[in-house]
């Protein structure tokens, strides 16, 4: 086995709140062992340009609460190609740099896999993406955070809503799995929440909401998936609703991107700062193609190919207690 | 003089926060001078309705903190008709409101003009809005407050804009005047803010950004209000850079309802508080047609007619500053 | 199997955010199952004296995002009577309901389990503390705020710290276990977490203070549980470096009450509204002498025997993670 | 008047939320005049060390939203010698810097005048403090921010207040004046305030808070500046209402140096911006010893003269307002 003396990080992907943290926890881990660091900016893009920056661990001081990530993140296409990959490969061993902590998504994972296929290079994957969408993982870094921004902006729009009795339809991200709508719509107490998983029905929704208008709502909150499975987007609900339920005054909020930034809350500080330390510790130790995760409240190691294959499940336990909480 | 036994308060048009900070005032104050103190609920509509609520110094206890109105607002078109005002000058006779404090916008101003016109009923107005666009207060309740919801969420687009290098359009409430888009935009850190008032026009703003990129900033923020003079909507902006300046990520944000809500800062509070007061103050002695202001951080009454007719002015100092802050 | 008709809702011991969340919950489920539901004011002492109020799915509106509790909160001595029971049975009895929820900590499920010894009165328990020191839990309601809280507390004064290069030491919650310093302290990026379960040893602290001072770092954040096994409070502790480090500028800051309050983050919320569910159905399957936890993320039920004499454990995982950070 | 070519930016004494901001604003303010600008690390003791780092516009980017001040503040004893004097005067003209800005509260403002006395060297000031105690300027850089970081605790701690039928005696900053306490006190609906300005009384404050009971109310807070009339702390305070009311559960919180911290307002850095601008631009028109303030909502200058020696009124009217909020 050979010694890892030289640990590149980056971030890729759609970037998330903790990324920052995730950073600080590899810079510090590799300090404590004595194993040099170095920042790659702009995901693939920037390990093919070879733009790195040497990091120690003073180097990441004051960053483990901010939003975002000071390595940037993008996509790139060149990495998609071989020679793009050929350059990436000879940027870091002119780097001297042996071994990589990828921080991203599904997209950011396929990567790796490819890269380490071609040139048997160590990577150890840590799951960075506000979607939850990653299998191997309870949570992946940033959606805990996500889900207190959407409840904090919903309890805002609440506030108006109930002021002058109207029904909201609030567009959260998830354009394939519903974990933000579902578990940010019952935090926020959603009447009805539409994610990508299941169909409701329209009508089941004006039956519904006329039910919540009976049993003595004023104001009621819908939130929806981006990608929910009416197929129907927030501002054709609205138009459905009017139509069916012209008594209503319908109003439309699409969340966007304010989703992806912010403070990281304490619990995607601590994820971060575990997972740091474990990728570090598992390329260390030899191993490759894993990712970092969190299962049972404990830190574990899954095969990059089933973090990539597989899809976390949405709890459906949920959709009954908003069901029940909607009485 | 006659003397006032009994004030009805009531919250009209948009809501704003602090809204209940007022009525917890005006409630107060009632209860301090012994005068009775009936709350009307959804404005206008619940005046001609005789929905009332008899509010003591406990009834508002728990309220100063939280967004919205309680006694909830909405617009009514029976008022603007004289059947309709006579219903509500029945309903609160009947009730033995002798006085009223209305917290609203300048619709609400307009409407009490009319009905204190027609059966000589004491009024005096509370600013309730967050487009700070009332002549006669330098601050409207819930101004401040919604300023600093924008500038949070813009730190928040600002993590991830600054992560991926993109350029974001904002669009923050103002169909009328630029106070939210040019004191956020400042208070954010924008690039450009596009206000009703000036016409940036549309070849400067893709110089300035290109002025931007070439002075090494990576991301961009530009603030844009509801009614800004290019005429064109954040998404129509985002096409049109797109097509001037096709190396830029460009993306938008309507950030919408959530505008209105929240706990209300400390300056919301305490002018609500102190405003609330002045209200009940006037009305004891006899005088009417008036709406409490803040004018050079005093408090100081405005007769209604000019609360209405003007418009307050944003503070041109700012662009300047705004334009210096780009460098 | 007695079929259940009436449900006592009530919340105990010191409050946590999420209690109220709770509470809707058990409102709700009620609600839904068509079983009439009570609030308890003041916890066992409101029981006695028969403080009961009805409620319905329209009374728990809006409270999701509260903290503290509606219900209030208080310790009863006349409760740990044989005549204060008694009467708390008949004043049950009087008001016909015919099983319990209640929702606290230790102390509360201590009462629980007496009370349902000597009446067979069929009671299922919520973990509601922030202290996270429950066994056959996870997670107890308000932990993840209160932890999110603590952290946010902290990223002020590290503003300050680090402005003036000063050193500080910050009481948390915390008299018997660690979980709230030792996480909080992670993430906020301590640099050193005193606990009750571990004892660090003054010299070692002085010795990391002085690393982390040669390391290059300007300031330095202690996070210490009331209860660390040191023995010193803050106080005791900044008189120590004071003398041992005569160099650095300490100072102290005890976070206190503010820690139990504030609004529940989306993972509470969740919590509460899943907890809730759950505990209706259980009495109403009748199920008695159960706490609701939070065991692998699936909600599980544990005999409140067990809730009671075990104590969750402290992630000693932490414990390492904190040393590597703070290399 | 000799043309100014390079300006040093500073900050000194306590930090407060905003610095940053102002910092920004006079970096950008000079790239925009094309004048060089150098930051000073550490106030007064980082000048004589001639600790600067050279500034340009992106330097600066990113920080308007960040608490502190990334220069950092120190005192220095040094300074208030001839010698130290000396020394930052050679420092200064060695790095070509020929003007200041000087951004802190009155200790700073005195070592400038004494400096600009000495040397002749132009200075202007930017009142930066949390407490507001600054003459010629309705708000010091801070103040805002710092009022909504407290009554936010306040509503934290009001949470468990209420939730316990507790009287919680909050300490906020405040040595002098009572800005914070006032202003704070009535934004968070405080029952008693007490300042260093206005006597209370301690059978007054025993009165009140027994009225506050017999109206029916369950919990109280008492907001006390840390210099309060009545001499005696918190923790006296607490002492002398247990013994004189003991039926009340009283508890303590001193808020501390958390009240410095925090991400600064939409106001704290819109006025950093103006006021940095307006310090750059009377630099360049050859004035000195002038401090840049907020008089009526405009930016004025006052002569760092009488800054120093006024001290900023209390309003009145609030301790009025706070009385009959308190019905």
């Amino acid at each position: 086995m050979k010694k890892i003396k030289k640990i590149g990080v980056m971030t890729s992907g759609g970037d998330s709140p903790g990324m920052n943290a995730a950073i600080r926890s590899v810079v510090r881990t590799c300090a404590f062992y004595k194993i040099e660091c170095a920042g790659i900016y702009r995901g693939y893009q920037g390990m093919i340009e070879g733009d790195f920056i040497d990091l120690n661990a003073r180097s990441v001081k004051g960053i483990i609460n901010k939003g975002g990530t000071f390595l940037k993140s993008a996509r790139s296409k060149e990495f998609m190609t071989k020679e793009g990959r050929a350059k990436a490969y000879k940027a870091l061993t002119d780097a001297n740099i042996d071994a990589l902590v990828t921080i991203g998504g599904d997209g950011t994972f396929t990567g790796a896999l490819v890269f380490n296929k071609e040139y048997n290079f160590p990577i150890i994957g840590i799951p960075g993406t506000i979607d939850n969408d990653i299998a191997g993982t309870s949570h992946t870094l940033g959606y805990d955070t996500t889900l207190n921004t959407v409840v904090e902006v919903i309890d805002k729009i609440r506030d108006t809503a109930s002021s002058h009795n109207r029904l909201f339809f609030i567009e959260v991200m998830g354009r394939d799995v519903g974990h933000i709508a579902l578990n940010a719509g019952v935090g926020a107490g959603a009447e009805e929440i539409l994610i990508p998983e299941e169909d409701l029905g329209l009508e089941r929704l004006v039956d519904s909401l006329n039910r919540s208008k009976e049993s003595g709502k004023s104001s009621s909150i819908v939130v929806v998936a981006e990608g929910d499975k009416t197929g129907k987007n927030v501002f054709e609900l609205k138009d459905y609703v009017n139509e069916h339920m012209p008594e209503y005054d319908v109003r439309v909020s699409v969340l966007g991107h304010m989703q992806r930034g912010g403070s990281p809350s304490c619990f995607d500080r601590v994820l971060a700062s575990r997972m740091g330390v474990t990728a570090v510790e598992n390329l260390r130790d030899g191993k490759s193609n894993l990712m970092v995760g969190l299962i049972n409240d404990k830190i574990a190691v899954t095969p990059l190919q089933k973090a990539i294959k597989g899809q976390s499940k949405i709890n459906k336990e949920l959709i009954r207690v908003s069901d029940i909480m909607s009485v």
